[in-house]
């Protein structure tokens, strides 16, 4: 009998456990050895920071699988503490440490599948060595055990550094367990992967929640209880967790000598192969393809490495299928609040000086007239020339990750902005409006793409004002008393077509609550003669929440 | 100066309202009137059930604008009861009756569109007109005042008749308020539209709210406080609210020789056009296009009448669009579960001789391992030539409506149904899973287009036991003994691998609690030779829902 085929996979959580599995459902006559330098395998990295908040109450929750469970069911060869040293690309074998007895040994494989994932990237300052990470279970039991203290000095407060999707999380959870959370970020916004009026709204809830929000600041050393800033404010911080990103965890791929992106990650083909043919590698390690540009980038998401790993055993056993480029949905939870996205951000478009059409709206996530609506930001980034979707963001406290969620679904399907005005989503009372937030989406952006209407930015009316446009807000004299733009005239919208007159020349900016009035009164001035109208995108809500940035 | 150019909507509420408005945003040199014959426009028709049960408190929340409103801020020319009894397309003049006055007077128009909306049914028994239909808030009223009854009587008990959705909202609202309520459907199965299998499911849920449901039951007379079903079943009656559908108010129309559909509605081209140019219809009154077959259909829902209405008003102002196919996506929630679908049902597809590939599942809303999980039933129906997305159903306490949104977008994007494995959803524990149910969906989609597995349907394991196929259950001893199919042997998946050689040569068919261990066997024992293998779609919980049917 010839030798059974051999297949290694090095890394036994998302993408490398979904690729054995698969692999086994494909394939009942192969080797298949799972190579896991951890304790665990198979558990759920994305609910450790819930088990420190106390929301998943039992550890073992997270443990959604074993090597025994995955022997019986699978027939899986899974070693836990189990690392993989080196790769001999030429023998097509691996040199092994058993990390329990530091003994090492060979194994051959045929195909090798690297599914290294990712490690917490340690920041540089001072002290970095007393911060927690928190990438796997054992990072979370040391944090779990430095947040008991001890008996005669239990931790009251927590320093985490690092505002993005997991520094949030955990900041949410400390404060749930009781601590005094100051939250460090570096850029001058919580969550910069979104844009400074979407994430401000997170801000806020934070905020809110007793999270002390310290944005444009930088940790410059940590001493046992203290973390400096920059600005050489002292933080008194029993604990310090620092999220500041991930980086591939390619030390076993480059000491092979396979191809590294530019940015890091280990380079595929669309079978999600390496450099060795032999060689593959899925999830956070590898390099993806951005939906928008077709090059490289990293995403270091569930979804895509689950994707990949089931993709990868599909192309071993000999199917042909390639791995679709990613647009990178992801969601964050804080204090109530969600908020999510999907492609890329206003500013990461711009800083590649790509044009964009920006729409933002403030919908209810049910019919106003069903009780318990929610208002929810949401914001569409749209491609000029071509109509395409290059990303959205939604933050609020009910129906933000079914809207983006739709988005993503559109985008994949390669539909227009303006088709959003099309879809048709399920629709009674509780559930969204007949008008969904989505198509009402579509329906700016028809307006846009249409030159039916023009909008500015938020960012843009201050220096409209200052070259001379008139800012004429159409909300009611009460809201207008409220607060207004600087300026602004009040001519509310029922009144326009009887008052227009009154208007000065020149260009006109209107403006309203969210966007929507102005947008009547827009279409109302354009009609009446005045060529020069745009409305204010967003309207108020946008504008008032980063006017002062 | 020339006339005015005259548009006159007929119906003043969703697709009405929307030509209305959207008009005067394209043109404010028009005159546009909008003739309703009923007291209100602009209302909320999908709210009423709601203020009959209490949730929506204040009926005027139902109420969305005045004619005064839409006067003041749309320059419309708004006049309830007005009804029009004539359309003289000759010499394009509509006959109103002002029906406070009752006076006649005719109205010129440029272009006319009908946007009449649909009618209650009225069933044919005997005593018919002492039931109550609801359509709008006069109706409501009635219901209200009836629910009410007399200080010595008070109403204690309700029949509706039809359990679709609005009869479903219906029985839920009814309950709220106190009544008991017996919910009568003529098919054998609450809300017909879905598949029994999948309705089966609200029906479990009315019943454990209170309500006596009696499917594959009619009424054949109503007398005051009774109700007499075919069985001659007497139910005591202080209330009885018909919902047995809509049909098209298609009256003037074809008073009028418009052309109308074989099922009724005003025929329409894609821009809305009736067969006389000069005059549209947009709405529940129009005929819709399906997006499936590209044949008329009649799908009466508030998305596509709004949408219409906007398009129909682009149309009238010179733009160049055109209405997309339905999809129909419906939703209806009660008591805490939601039941949704998108496009065609199983059941329909096989009744228009259609092969159809149909997969059920039972995935939790968000990750299990986060707390509150609810698990939900799916159900995807697929080409099985092109593997296109025929439709979808679902119900469950969360989630379902996310899900049927999301596959709502991808069949209008063309997605075939193995992308939605590929599908970018925003993932985090709290909204979804590492793979989404609607990735997961997409999996399975994929290995039945692929044949890397077979299913047999609840409807077919009873015939292939009878023909002589082994069905093997792998669920554990536990969840076989607490039922399994009849027949069934039972030999665990984690033992399979050593005990398949005690399985009786033939065809098998594995079974386990949803489909899920049941693909792993099938994988398994079809490369261990059994080439005769299928996996029971849904499992046992599907299958033991319906099994008794
Ligand atoms: C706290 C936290 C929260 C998260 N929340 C979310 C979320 O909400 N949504 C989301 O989409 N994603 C989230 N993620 C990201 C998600 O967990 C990852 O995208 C996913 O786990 C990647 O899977 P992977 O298999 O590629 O890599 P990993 O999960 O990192 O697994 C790689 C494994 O390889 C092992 N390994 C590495 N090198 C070797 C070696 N030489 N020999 C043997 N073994 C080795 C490692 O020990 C590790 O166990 C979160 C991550 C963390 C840490
Ligand atoms: C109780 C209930 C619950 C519903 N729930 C939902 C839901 O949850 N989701 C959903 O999508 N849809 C729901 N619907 C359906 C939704 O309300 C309709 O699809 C939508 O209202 C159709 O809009 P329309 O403008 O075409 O017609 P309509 O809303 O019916 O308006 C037509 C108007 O035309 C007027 N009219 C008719 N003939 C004349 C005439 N000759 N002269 C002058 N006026 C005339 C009528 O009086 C009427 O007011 C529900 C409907 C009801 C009744
Ligand atoms: C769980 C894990 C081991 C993968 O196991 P798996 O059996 O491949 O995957 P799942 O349990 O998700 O099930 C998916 C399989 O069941 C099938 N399936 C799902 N529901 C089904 C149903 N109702 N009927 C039939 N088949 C079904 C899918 O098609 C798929 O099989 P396929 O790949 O052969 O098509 C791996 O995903 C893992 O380790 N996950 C935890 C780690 C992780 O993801 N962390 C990051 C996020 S917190
Ligand atoms: C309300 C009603 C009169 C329509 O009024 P409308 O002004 O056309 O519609 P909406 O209030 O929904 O607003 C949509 C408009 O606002 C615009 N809009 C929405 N949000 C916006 C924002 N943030 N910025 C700019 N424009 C915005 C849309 O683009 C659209 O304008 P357009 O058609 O010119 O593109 C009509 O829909 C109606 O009568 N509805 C109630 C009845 C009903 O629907 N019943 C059935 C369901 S219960
Ligand atoms: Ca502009
Ligand atoms: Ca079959």
């Amino acid at each position: 009998m010839a030798a059974l085929h051999r297949t290694i996979v090095v890394g036994g959580v998302a993408a490398g456990m979904s690729a054995a599995t698969r692999l086994r459902r494909n394939d009942e006559q192969r080797h298949i050895v799972v190579l896991e330098r951890g304790s665990h395998v198979s558990f759920a990295n994305c609910g450790l920071p819930y088990h420190l908040g106390g929301v998943i109450e039992e550890r073992d929750d997270l443990l959604l699988q074993t090597p025994e469970s995955l022997a019986a069911r699978f027939g899986l060869d899974v070693r836990t503490r189990h690392e993989v040293v080196e790769i001999d690309r030429e023998r097509r074998t691996v040199l092994v440490r058993a990390l329990e007895t530091g003994d090492e040994y060979e194994e051959a494989y045929d195909e090798l599948v690297l599914a290294t994932g990712a490690r917490a990237v340690r920041p540089p300052f001072p002290g970095a060595e007393l911060a927690h990470t928190l990438r796997d279970l054992g990072d979370m039991d040391a944090i779990l055990a430095a947040l008991e203290g001890s008996a005669e000095t239990p931790s009251r407060s927590a320093v985490v550094v690092g505002a993005g999707f997991i520094g949030i999380e955990l900041a949410e959870n400390l404060t749930r367990r009781g601590l005094d959370v100051v939250l460090v970020e570096r850029e001058a916004q919580v969550l910069p992967p979104l844009d400074v009026e979407m994430a401000v709204l997170v801000d806020e809830r934070l905020r809110a929640h007793g999270v002390e929000v310290r944005t444009s600041a930088s940790v410059t050393r940590v001493e046992p209880g203290t973390v400096t800033l920059d600005d050489e404010t002292r933080l008194p911080a029993d604990l310090v967790v620092t999220a500041v990103g991930v980086v591939p965890e390619t030390g076993l791929a480059e000491k092979a000598g396979l191809d590294l992106g530019p940015r890091g990650g280990i380079v595929v083909d669309a079978q999600q192969r390496t450099s060795d043919p032999a060689v593959f590698a899925v999830g956070d390690v590898a390099v993806k393809r951005d939906a928008l540009t077709g090059t490289g980038t990293l995403v270091p998401l569930a979804q895509t490495a689950n994707r990949q790993g089931r993709l990868v055993a599909d192309v071993i056993t000999g199917r042909d299928v390639t791995a679709p480029a990613v647009l990178g949905t992801a969601v964050v939870g804080a204090f109530g609040t969600t908020a999510a996205m999907v492609g890329w951000s206003e500013k990461r478009l711009r800083a590649e000086g790509r044009q964009v059409r920006v729409i933002h709206t403030h919908p209810s996530d049910h019919a106003g007239y069903y009780p318990g609506a929610r208002t929810m930001a949401l914001k569409l980034l749209v491609d000029p020339p071509t109509d395409a979707i290059l990303g959205a963001q939604g933050v609020g406290e009910a129906g933000v990750d079914k809207r983006i969620d739709v988005i993503a679904t559109a985008m994949r399907g390669g539909l227009r902005a303006s088709d959003l005005a099309d879809l048709e989503l399920a629709y009674a009372p509780q559930y969204g409006s007949a008008k969904d937030p989505v198509n009402m989406l579509g329906m700016v952006a028809d307006n846009l793409a249409a030159g039916i209407t023009d909008t500015v930015q938020w960012y843009e009316v201050g220096a409209e004002a200052r070259d001379g446009a008139t800012v004429v807000d159409v909300r009611s004299a009460g809201e207008y008393a409220g607060g207004s733009l600087p300026g602004a005239l009040n001519v509310p919208l029922d009144e326009l077509r009887d008052r227009h007159v009154e208007l000065p020349a020149g260009r006109l900016v209107v403006t309203c609550a969210v966007g929507q009035r102005g947008h009547t009164a827009a279409r109302l001035l354009r009609q009446l003669g005045r060529d020069d109208v745009a409305n204010l995108d967003g309207g108020y809500r946008t504008w008032s929440r980063v006017a002062g940035i």
